[in-house]
């Protein structure tokens, strides 16, 4: 089977990153393809550049000319995920809702350690929308950017070992959440520091887009996810324009 | 004072429309500007379609090259808000909220009667974001789509108030929100076929802005909606890349 | 049109200072009317002085002999509203309901800083049956009670941006709500020292009440708000009796 | 030990059946004194004379000269009684909370059926005020105004029964809560009909206001319900101001 | 009338001291026999222990003889309670229930103190189930094992006491809950140190069991406590199977 | 790896019905073992039997003898998963949480079809406690008893059929999850006869346990589900007392 990870960046690095991450879990057979938005900001730390990613990724997903059967949005607390639903007929597996559902399996109450402040209003609320948020015991920002992750990892890794804890100690949080795609491949190196499971949300998603496509199951086309109606698309983006 | 009316579909006769509605409220003295997005669909009627909205409404406000005092969004239950208020120094309101948060000074709980069943959860998850929703009764669809509110008026009023009066008998509403921009202008007639106070968001919004303004507050910038950070932003759409 | 803004207390002074915050927000063609109750404590911090304030508000409002468009009850957190709104077809509205209102289309968050600790639950449930706390960060009190911010102006300052930047940074409000109509005329201060919007619930409800009037809306009489039936009041007050 | 039952009419035939209700249940050697207010409405169905009613009760309390151990507001659905709890040590409680707190041990949900129509919402509220409205599986109107009950007992037995079915029927409750202080008296018959535990608010609160005597705990007087502040309450009710 | 409390830890001792606290509190005329379960823990601090009791309660109350009229769980937070109420026709209280049910009477929000961290959200479980959680400003842990409260009843006392004050002065607490059947007698010397109510769950269960009885109220089988169907329940607890 | 999964009641041929089920979707190197409890009822239908299925399932898990890597407790809407994730160092998965979590991927809203109505609310209350219950639009029970599931197939799949319907059509839900694990293989039949995904909760477990273990994640040890302290556990059940 082949899954497509769209990065919500136009950073190539990271998107190389979170196609290596998400290879490491995936089951042989599956074929993983890390794809890049053809525009929008460099890393992705509010409303407007998370929109413009929304875009972006429907975008580059529809500009993929080959089979595939399941995708994966690599971005954390980013909105779009409904669109791609109505776009497509396979699973769309988002990685803020991946990390979420898996750590309820884990431990009475998660958290998620994210990147900037600005960005913890966003997650909060993809998760409430999602119903995802009533066990989620806080989300924390460790203060760095998503690009500081790639520059500075060993500071990085001090900053949300920092804030595991004290989610862990203060919040009551029994799993912690890495809250951006950036971070994928960190997460053994904090629950040996923590002592508690550290969810991936990039590894995460890839088996549960693996698990959907195995049980033959896909997004309900009956309501709010159904097919676009027919009508007049204008002006741009070229794809997404019918 | 200038205010923006954004439209969310790219069908100029619709932002006539709503234009006109909203220059029937405004104070003397406040100049109304309707804008229509250069691209995205003729109707907006799903996620999909709201997302590319979205940007198409960041777009159109950014190319706008007087100066003005505040935006409307004239989309019932669309995306994009936050990314407007991230952009500018002014205020933004969206007639979904504008709507919700007049009727709630005028009874006990409203419900919103919208065009499509589809749109319904769109409009429901864009309430319970905007912490708008504890007092709906309900969101109903009226079955007409947006651009058959144009075509079939008279229709297009008998669905409306059909479900209007089930949503006063049945879901026990107090007043009645229009669902929709493009039904701008029906709220007379079926306030008085339905007995109960009806709010079009558009008018609502109007003087919310206006409000806004008199009182000089804007958007707050310390956290969720600061301005965007610098940052390398490629490929389009070029207004909003910088 | 003619807005009467009725205190809740007893003290005159406290009724001119917020009936001249409220004409330096009125629209031309506004007359603004103060109102103080007959009866009833000379500050309200509790529910027996906000339940007597309820009917004295009515009381005084039934005596008032002119036509009048909109009755505003500028108590922050007090009882009483749903009563008017039975007697009365204009808009009634609450200066609490008002300035959560307007701070949601200014920020995600908002807190409320007010007079004296015991006072916090009141505001909260107000805020809680108003559909209006699902974004309020946090209800903070400065310690001052209502007549100490007449008599100690400066150190009512103090206090109140002391709350207000505690509930900025440790609650992550990015508005604040000025909680006690005796704080009208603070707020352009404490915005200055503390660099996010600040509501002042008396002139925020000025405008809602002048929208209202011009949208021609007011409240719903179909279910909860529906006039008293005619029945037997015996023994006061009079002008209550019927 | 001595409980005083206050009605919240001013029909001295009600506080009657109320007392008797409540004699009818409490222990050998408590004392059951009703107390009817010196002011007020015929019958409580709506927000002003409830308001009216929470002073009236406050007043009549108040006018008690008497030792006693506990008061009992018996209304369904009134305001008031935080502030009764203010001005007393003694325990207080509301038959609406009574009803509510019993049932809750006795099935999985319950309903209520009281009067008219437009006393629903107000009940709702007080229930969620009171963190009581969770397991309330729906609050029904028999259409039966207070007065009638006594008028029309065996229509107002049939009306009753109706609604009750149906809030099993459909709505899953499984205990009833008969919603008004007049239907004092009924829930033997109507438990006979619909099979269900029905309780009655009257006699439940007895019940726990001789069980907080008994457990020598009355009201906190820490926060929300201490004393009122010494302070100047002029005008009127005269046993009110001090 | 005869009430069982049962103890839901296999330690007479602790049985002991619950059933002298229940008798402390009971009407003349009632019989308070307490029971220690044939099998299970020393003490209940997690959930497997808390799943055995659950078992080993209703395991004990079905080999009890003799007619009783009521029966009390008496653990904190502990499951069970609703299969009691399946096998049993008479009214069947928790003490957890019990005491913020009482609370609830008695201070605008409670708190709860309890033995070890573990089990803190077992109890906030429960009372969320049970629709008790609104008011309950935190359940907060002593760090005192159950055991640890016989045998040092001093340094208990005092941890108790800390986490008290700190759930009054941080969490606004109004009430405190005492979090452990074993906690019973320490109420009245905590709420010395602290100034507020204290509710201990035993002495509250007592009275509205006799409450129940008296008014002739008992669970509801219609639906979630219906009789279990009768069918093979092989292997064991040789009581429980039919 | 292997995977156990165990049965909730004694009727082995469920468990046989179950364990294929299971093989079916396992990945190849899955071994999947199915374990019938020694002791409990035939068929789980309500408190009673459900806690004591919670015992029955430790207790059969805990006698098995042999290494394995991951549990699947095969009951809709039972108790006892927290006591196994105490228990046990290895992953547990729930099938009601597993189809839930699994339908939350695939449409906006989705609902149960159960057997018996006295089970919906015990799966409401689960659903409720396990965070997943915001998105459930309802859960409906068919009115067939778990062994008629066996027993009379056809008349089965027409109920559930007739639920499932109804539940998309008036509930709103955009996806069906199969509410007991004797239902195990009829998802395919109903998502052809209703046209929406169907979700089987054994078939979603294996999916997710095998994730788990592949992630090498388990539950958080470190609060909630902390291995049981080392203290006396008398009586019975031997396996289960230390």
């Amino acid at each position: 089977m082949r899954i497509l990870v769209v990065n919500v960046n136009t950073t190539a690095s990271i998107t190389e990153t979170i196609a290596e991450q998400a290879r490491a879990v995936a089951s042989p057979g599956t074929e993983i393809v890390g794809l890049t938005p053809y525009f929008g900001a460099e890393s992705v730390e509010g409303n407007f550049e998370s929109y413009l990613a929304a875009i972006a990724v429907m975008d580059r997903v529809m500009a993929y000319d080959q089979p595939f059967d399941a995708v994966i949005q690599a971005g954390y607390g980013e909105h779009g995920r409904e669109g791609l639903q109505e776009l497509l007929n396979v699973p769309v597996v988002d990685i803020t809702e991946a990390a979420a559902s898996t750590a309820m399996f884990l431990g009475h109450a998660y958290s998620v350690v994210t990147t900037l402040d600005r960005t913890v209003p966003l997650i909060e609320d993809r998760l409430k929308l999602a119903g995802l948020y009533q066990r989620c015991a806080s989300v924390r920002a460790s203060g760095m950017a998503v690009l500081e992750l790639e520059e500075d990892p060993v500071a990085a890794m001090e900053a949300i070992v920092r804030q595991a804890e004290l989610a862990i100690r203060e919040d009551k949080a029994e799993v912690i959440c890495l809250g951006c795609g950036g971070m994928a491949g960190l997460d053994e190196q904090i629950r040996q520091r923590t002592g508690v499971p550290v969810v991936d949300g990039v590894t995460a998603a890839v088996t549960i887009a693996e698990s959907l496509v195995r049980l033959g199951l896909s997004t309900s086309k009956i309501r709010t996810y159904a097919t676009p109606r027919p009508k007049k698309v204008i002006g741009w983006p070229g794809r997404l324009g019918r």
